[in-house]
């Protein structure tokens, strides 16, 4: 892919994001780009590809907001980094003149994406890379359910420190039911303290903070929380106003 | 490396290209760079370093064909990258004036690979910086053997999606006893369908295809082929037209 | 953080040193950095983030030395690279104007270390980005203790190559009592024999080195010591001159 882009878009200055999502999982992919997107500069065009589909109908996509310019596949790996209403145009390339020919049917990223991408950096317009198509498609997270002075909420991922990160986010702390009171996390069959960073935490202690992404998570003092507890993906957490 | 390289040519585009290669795994590194040096544009300079032999008598090794120059030790790696026909010089670079002093005997890609690399991308003649020197030693990859509509082949690596990378080339399904017939694969005692992508199998399910780089794999949608088949290197297969 | 730095120096060259430090491993950083920035090119500015104690009252700091600039906690990570002798300013920069703002409390990367880096990358002088403050805390290593003929030294890291990194250096080899002897290195129960390269030994069989970082190595050809051998980290090593 950065042969290809280079090839085409010379001057491009190319920054790797991460290399390690899983294989085939676009809600981790989906989580990595949203985390960084914001801080990148405006202008910048941001190529993802967690791509299981690759080869089937599913659409390639362009997809523009005031700021910036993502292209990936139609499988939602956009969708944390885009919200709906920042969206200023959706287009498909998958059978964008850009492409390399013969596209491979198993890597767009070499053969679509990085090409499209390219194009975008050396200055052509998106509106002659690709088709104007309905809105992406978007990941469905679990919602957080709110009862009263409690909240429920899911792990929605592990990150390589070993870190259960929830889809509760700042805000949903900040509510009124929440906001100046005690807060008890129960995850696992552990109750565990919220505390305001990871070395505020007793050494292999689990603690829950509210992450850099603004998210809750669950992590453990110079441990793994995801070793220590035994959870994962989709374990269920609460939280509870006393 | 890389300071080494920015030190020498300051204005050099560095590019990783991968650092997953398994340690001391020379073929493995051969088939990313050959998958790889086709498609960055022409002038490229590739570093490649998997060295076991450092600090040995094997030879250092400068290599340019029309297009690129190639950069490493004389173990193969460059091999599959550039094929005999395509070389236009090879020098060797062992006691090349660009390199460091002291030379270390463990890490010639800091002492000699990058500087010598680094000096090519600042416009310095390859010829004043190795001496000629017969052609590089290249890896004997095991040979596709055809006997009228069976092809058996082998199993080169495995990727980091559990993928079954084979040494059957497209061009060896193209030949005329299996164009536009029905392909059944052989591989660890399961008869594998072929099909156009990684989507078109059903989940759980192997599935040979041709990949990205015209090599026949085994994939599993949704899963490690390596882990589920308990194969890796060095397992048979075998195409039969039906 | 590249998103950050690109957005403040839009100029700046963004080269990755490694992102395989284990999590927390504060020692494993500090041996990578001294490792690799003697091989930048003077005016490098240096960001390292192994920060198991962000978000607590550990000072975030920017030193300078003649040639370079080293940005990161003061954990003793940025240490082992910059001697105590060849510091010549140490700042404060917690609460550097340069910050993001807020600043999480788990993510100084982004919101310390990356924007004073890259403020410093467009030309500002450190001075308007910190304020003066006592020299950094440094990592106590352990000695090697000589007595006679016979150094005692331990194993600080295994690389991944599965290679035992000791924390005895060339200098300690090149002493009087060892200088042009046969030298014999134990350690596990076993007795190693020391050689030149990697190659020089026989498959599978330990040998000790003097690794391009000028420390006593002990490496297992197209193997793993750590995992031959059963060692890691804090495994005593010993060198007898015969």
């Amino acid at each position: 892919m950065k042969g290809v882009i280079l090839g085409i878009a010379p001057e491009a200055r190319i920054v790797d994001l991460t290399h390690e999502v899983p294989p085939q999982d676009v809600l981790a992919g989906a989580l990595a780009l949203e985390a960084a997107a914001p801080y990148f500069p405006p202008g910048t065009i941001h190529v993802a590809v967690v791509d299981p589909g690759v080869g089937t109908r599913r659409r390639a996509l362009l997809v523009t907001t005031r700021t910036a310019v993502f292209v990936g596949p139609d499988n939602g790996l956009l969708s944390l980094a885009v919200p709906a209403g920042a969206v200023t145009r959706t287009l498909d390339v998958s059978r964008s003149r850009a492409r390399r020919k013969p596209v491979s049917a198993t890597f767009h990223g070499r053969d679509v994406f990085a090409p499209v991408a390219a194009e975008v950096a050396r200055g052509t317009a998106p509106a002659r890379l690709g088709v104007a198509t309905r809105p992406m498609r978007r990941l469905a997270l679990p919602r957080v359910r709110r009862a009263g002075r409690r909240l429920t909420g899911t792990v929605l991922a592990v990150d390589r420190f070993g870190n259960l990160i929830t889809n509760i986010r700042r805000a949903d702390l900040g509510a009124a039911a929440f906001r100046r009171r005690s807060l008890s996390i129960r995850i696992g069959g552990h109750v565990v303290p919220i505390r305001h960073s990871y070395g505020s935490g007793r050494a292999g202690e689990p603690t829950a903070l509210v992450n850099s992404g603004d998210l809750l998570e669950v992590a453990v003092r110079d441990g793994s929380a995801a070793v220590m507890l035994g959870l994962g993906r989709g374990a269920p957490v609460a939280v509870e106003a006393i």
